[in-house]
């Protein structure tokens, strides 16, 4: 399962919540296992998760008619599911029904609702939380649903629960440490892939085919690929271009695509040959930064520390000047979860977070240097989800 | 330019707005070129388009300073930029320094604002629209932006409009039809790929591989992969599993990518060789259908006598009890953009509408077939974006 669940009852319990409401496609997958596509790749269709404390009543999923084939086809544990909205599928009484579409066609049996709303209002309504305090992941509803909620269910507590829900995801359940656990071996290999290419007059766009082939051939879905030469390593976002290969450039990759739902993102640096010397020392101090941040994580560490020391370890190690507003952040089914590893955090690290821990340097004009990895907090220190060092890499000219 | 300027002047004067706030990633790519990576890969990270009637002022991109090598390195029509938030980047003075990063360098030099809608806010002042009517596209905000808008800026008389947005996106621009066609293109040569590896023992996934490899290859980024054999093909949003081809097995495609920042969906059958004779006789319903639907569609026509005389044509040509909800839909840098082709639309046709047109049909337990095509509306009606026939295609087993 991907849920946390002690977690979430533990923050339901502290928060006095009866229920709480999933409405974004992240928290809905967490929550539930369904992952409902049109959700995931437009904004507007709607699905929910209703979870209610055990003993209250049975959570359930809030999907659209069009969608209940990935509820039949999926591995959702949540089993109550409404369904709403029309949708036309035929059937032959007479042919032989395997189990996703039996599934399917008794979904489709039921009763349905007219819209997303009126679906939601009925869930809250017989889960017997009509006077209840609820907590709703506000980022995922359309603008006036919040309001119109409030005024069907008068007698309902909202309670806005997106950081909630961002809190319970902080500490990953073993399922999602193995699926991060190959998204970033994934991303890894296809930055191993982009360098097979890197040879004179390569383009940028030439090692990002290269890197988003092997991820889809890894199943993977590509979300981000910023491969940069040269002068362009220094932007931060680089968008592979048509710059080709010259002698000497710095290639920067921040990198990482999705695997069933979760997200990697990783940096890793190589030169077209022997960079000057200033980037192999300005590069090794964003190393050493990194690895310092790496003996410090552990359960019961501020972040805030962590953060001062890694800062203060690269300006000694040699970028005396380096500045930056974060040194990582948490990663999951979003791209950037709790916690973000600021100076003004107040976070605690826990056991079983998993963080992209990296010191970027952007030298505009000339070349962006960075080191990214990922990790789990564990309870004697870091584990690595990266298997390759973050050592720079000289690829022959 | 993607921007259709003069349907959004059209709709800004009939709804008399003085402005109007771009919030979505999909208007705000639409109105400036402006592709704000974190705020399409996830949802939170916010970036605006203020679009003024000439006359009145000047257009401005509302961007994160995290951000600015992007409008830097983009082609963005929209020179004016205000930055929010911080971002730290070096720059050595004796560095040669490209055009890219001089842009970005002065971009960042700019007084920047705490936040996204602090930066907003003045954007509206300073336009000298603080006493206006301003259309907003609520879609993008984040819950209680909108309210926190009409509270710092009380005499704006704030008028919802991703509906506009919509409308104006309907009609699309040459540059909007070439993208279009190129990613229609790309999808079909990906279906081209993937049928290229269908083999007894190929499983939905290898398929899918091949698939997605081909439109990475092109440079396009995977979206839409529905992909399913036999019973599978009649899950209507079909993911790909290790289910493999057996003989007599319908394979489906309802698929399509995007290709700066464009979408492609469109719909083909193959079978793994030859089909039961029901098969055949029903796609060729469907393909009459979609073929119905290209003869009639041209400017001036109503949108529901086009789904009317659709289905009734697939009902004549042998599925008689064929039911759906809509035939079609118009795409561009949304999945689905209006018009829907239903039988409840008053909509007209115009032309430059490009439309998927569609006649999917789902028989559960057995299989699923569709037709999907991308066409423009021309003055003299259709223009297909795919080259390849709707035909069904058999794969020898």
């Amino acid at each position: 399962m991907l849920l946390n669940e002690e977690r979430l009852h533990a923050q339901m319990a502290r928060l006095r919540l009866d229920g709480i409401i999933a409405s974004s496609p992240e928290n809905v997958t967490y929550l539930s296992g369904f992952w409902a596509l049109p959700q995931w790749i437009r904004r507007g269709p709607q699905a929910y998760v209703l979870w209610v404390e055990s003993g209250v009543g049975e959570p359930e999923v809030i999907a659209s008619t069009a969608t209940l084939d990935l509820v039949a086809d999926q591995n959702v544990w949540i089993k109550r599911v409404r369904r709403y909205g029309a949708f036309h599928i035929d059937h032959n009484g007479d042919a032989a029904i395997d189990p996703v579409s039996r599934r399917h066609l008794e979904l489709q049996a039921q009763p349905g609702h007219g819209d997303a709303l009126s679906a939601l209002v009925a869930a809250v309504t017989e889960a017997g939380l009509s006077h209840a305090r609820v907590g709703i992941d506000e980022i995922g509803l359309l603008p006036g649903h919040l309001e119109q909620l409030k005024t069907r269910l008068p007698n309902v507590t909202f309670v806005p629960a997106a950081s909630t829900f961002r809190d319970v995801r902080a500490v990953k359940t073993q399922e999602e440490i193995a699926r991060l656990s190959r998204v970033a071996e994934i991303a890894e290999r296809s930055i191993e892939a982009a360098l097979a290419v890197a040879q004179q007059g390569a383009s940028e766009r030439d090692l990002a085919r290269a890197f988003h082939t092997q991820t889809v051939q890894s199943d993977a879905t590509p979300v981000l690929g910023c491969i940069g030469f040269g002068e362009r390593s220094a932007l931060m976002n680089v968008q592979p271009s048509n710059r080709t290969l010259k002698r000497g450039d710095v290639i920067r990759f921040d990198v990482g695509g999705r695997y069933r739902h979760y997200r990697a993102d990783i940096a890793r640096i190589a030169t077209f040959g022997e960079p000057p010397r200033v980037v192999r020392h300005h590069h090794r101090a964003l190393v050493a930064g990194v690895e310092r941040a790496c003996e410090l994580i552990r359960p019961g560490m501020r972040v805030a520390d962590v953060y001062a020391a890694t800062v203060e370890t690269v300006r000694r190690e040699g970028i005396t000047h380096y500045q930056r507003n974060h040194v990582g952040h948490g990663i999951g089914i979003d791209g950037y979860d709790v916690p973000s590893l600021t100076p003004e955090s107040n976070e605690i690290l826990e056991a079983g977070m998993v963080l992209c821990v990296e010191t970027p340097y952007y030298e505009l004009g000339r070349w962006g240097l960075q080191v990214e990895d990922m990790i789990v907090v564990r309870a004697d220190g870091v584990e690595k989800l990266t298997t390759t060092s973050g050592d720079l890499m000289v690829v022959e000219s």
